[in-house]
């Protein structure tokens, strides 16, 4: 590689994002590269400038492994889509003039929907003007929702949270001989890959959530109230799992139901209560039990203490990925996983996956749901292509660096 | 030991309170006793004559080691206050055939507070009525809230996680270059033992809580909004740890503050919605910024895959005192521990830890709140003396047995 790199994150944090920024340090390293730049809160903060030089930061092997093991953006984040060229060009001219004032010959931008967005954008402009530079699109959502790409850096270990604490949390209400309802609300709200990732709980030792509600069907709060009360008229501790997405066949979210719960904060938004809370006041109120709801919250994207080591890894080799295509001269594509253990399902303890790119165009933009045919209606579950799918992404673990009793991160720099 | 043995677990469960029975059970039938029966659902669950016999689920040492990593109470639990016997003699009438049919001679029961007093008066009336069965109480609460005791097995886990979580939140919050404020909602109704470990979060890699209230002091709503705000003029992002108990100078708390967020169960129960909701409410109103609320919730007692090995070993060696102190013929009394590297200022990371016992009538229907002094008031934080005392009870861990990808745990016996 010659020239400089420069690398940015973008929208909602992971457990691994980090590991993805350090395959594209320590490879463009490795290659040659000149100095990596790291923008700071993204694009939106390159806009104005803030960027810093990671080689002053990472100056060590040790400095490396506590980025990998680091949760949320180590560069900071940013939620902003780039305008198109047509209606703001001035926006696209100062950043190749940044790009072209750093030396830039490489840029990767570390992100789901929105950032394989401004990687095709920025790599039309870049080619519809004679740039040399090459943009690749590296995954990372922990919604597990990109295209084409077999599944995500970070949904493993946000899957791996939610299927430990899942299981910590039947437990714990299994505790008193006394009927119970126990809601855990978690991320994902237009896409249940999240929310089916309870299910990783079942085993010998565990029940795993009584029903599964994802946002891929219709929910029917009627439907809902009968199913529990009649699985609670023979096992008294009920667990259940929601994605707060959860709409009525109407579209309104079920966290919009109940209108005295609603308030504004100050800058006129309203903000919705979650849909946990809703189910279970509704269950309290009809079926006449304890309830108790829990949010996950953003617990499941930055528990990096529970991070997959497969993810991690996956992350770190997704980031490597990109340099590499860049500097075979790639340019507006995405880093893709290939499940190259495919459907051998002779062997189905045997899992290896691959890297590849694809061309982002067909990518950014899109959406990928869960197959209606891993969805068990009947159950109100999902169904074991799910479960086979999910369970080696949250494959081993990565210890934590622990110090006086917890991880040891690195070091801020925003 | 001569006799049967009988074991139960009570109140609220812990990521550790199964290592207490691992103690109990494994020093029991090391010194020879008969048969080790467990109570299931505590005392109230053998008021209906349930019970096990330990040693026909405990068949090996690995099933011990999965007992000690299994989060909740094994044998269940139950609130159950037992009646004075003067209201009610016949409950102990009928406790007390149950231990003569079963032959108990040791009387082991896990617990906080209110098991405490079940202790003391199961150990009133059998020495009232020339019983040879020895009682003896063994401490367990994530509150640490028990007198004498240095601290409470359960605590340090909680400790540990509280910590660990509050790190990974603070990291979260950061990544957006936008005002906002997280509330982070930690048990503790009464004591602010567990809220005053998120400031273990605090090192060279976390800038820790920037402001803890624990429900030891009256909180103050204007107080709360101008620290906040003045804060903020200076720092984008806060991170803010409430005890659920945090109450206003005439004595409401401030989850009941708001009359529009409060809703009924189906007994009638009045159901408080969180505190941290209330001030998450307030501050984006009244200060006019982006603010998250997170319930720790139920994660906090049965996160079991952070556990501390300190907590881990200490509920061990409780459950394994109590035995022991019931074999050289005590009774009445509670398991204590006793730090004896003391204020060894010198050196301060060496710990040290015995047990000894103590009577249970001085222990009893007690709480142990955080004394003023470790309350930096000026700041709204926890002074160094809290991190040094509670720093070494979270020390270390016990890995997680994983299986595909997962804890595992006993399996179940209720």
């Amino acid at each position: 590689m010659t020239g400089n790199v420069l690398v940015g994150q973008s929208g909602g944090p992971t457990a691994v994002i980090n590991s993805s920024l350090a395959g594209v340090f320590k490879t463009a390293k490795d290659l040659g590269a000149g100095k990596v730049y790291g923008m700071l809160y993204g694009i939106q903060g390159l806009l104005d400038e803030k960027y810093i030089d990671l080689g002053e930061k990472l100056h060590s092997e040790l400095e490396i492994e506590l980025l990998k093991r680091t949760p949320s953006s180590y560069l900071g984040s940013c939620r902003y889509k780039l305008p198109d060229y047509d209606s703001q060009p001035e926006i696209y001219e100062t950043l190749f003039n940044t790009f072209n004032k750093l030396n830039i010959q490489y840029f990767f931008y570390i992100g789901g929907n929105d950032s394989m967005d401004t990687i095709k954008k920025l790599s039309d402009y870049g080619t519809a003007h004679q740039s040399e530079i090459r943009f690749i699109g590296v995954p990372k959502t922990i919604d597990n929702d990109l295209e084409i790409t077999d599944h995500t850096p970070g949904y493993g270990s946000a899957a791996k949270f939610i299927g430990a604490t899942t299981k910590e949390i039947i437990r714990d209400s299994l505790v008193y001989d006394q009927k119970n309802v126990t809601i855990i609300e978690i991320m994902g709200r237009n896409v249940g890959w999240l929310t089916g990732a309870a299910a990783l709980s079942e085993g010998v030792d565990c029940g795993g959530p009584d029903l599964i509600y994802l946002p891929e069907t219709d929910f029917s709060m009627e439907d809902f109230l009968e199913r529990t009360a009649r699985l609670q008229a023979h096992k008294k501790s009920l667990v259940i799992a929601i994605s707060e997405g959860i709409h009525l066949k109407d579209g309104r979210y079920v966290c919009e139901l109940t209108e005295d719960r609603k308030y504004v904060d100050g800058f006129g938004h309203t903000m919705l209560n979650g849909a946990a809370n809703i189910l279970a006041q509704r269950a309290a109120r009809e079926i006449g039990c304890k309830t108790r709801a829990i949010e996950l919250n953003t617990l499941q994207r930055c528990a990096s203490h529970m991070a997959s080591l497969v993810d991690i890894k996956e992350a770190f080799l997704a980031g490597a990925a990109g340099v590499r295509a860049a500097d075979e001269g790639k340019s507006g594509e995405m880093i893709i996983l290939k499940r190259t253990s495919g459907d051998s399902k002779a062997c189905k303890s045997i899992y290896e996956c691959s890297t590849d790119t694809f061309d982002i165009h067909k990518i950014a933009n899109m959406e990928k749901k869960v197959p209606l045919e891993w969805i068990d209606l009947t159950n109100n579950k999902v169904t074991k292509d799910f479960v086979d799918y999910a369970r080696p992404l949250i494959g081993d673990e990565l210890s934590p660096i622990m110090v006086e009793g917890l991880p040891r991160h690195i070091e801020y720099v925003i």
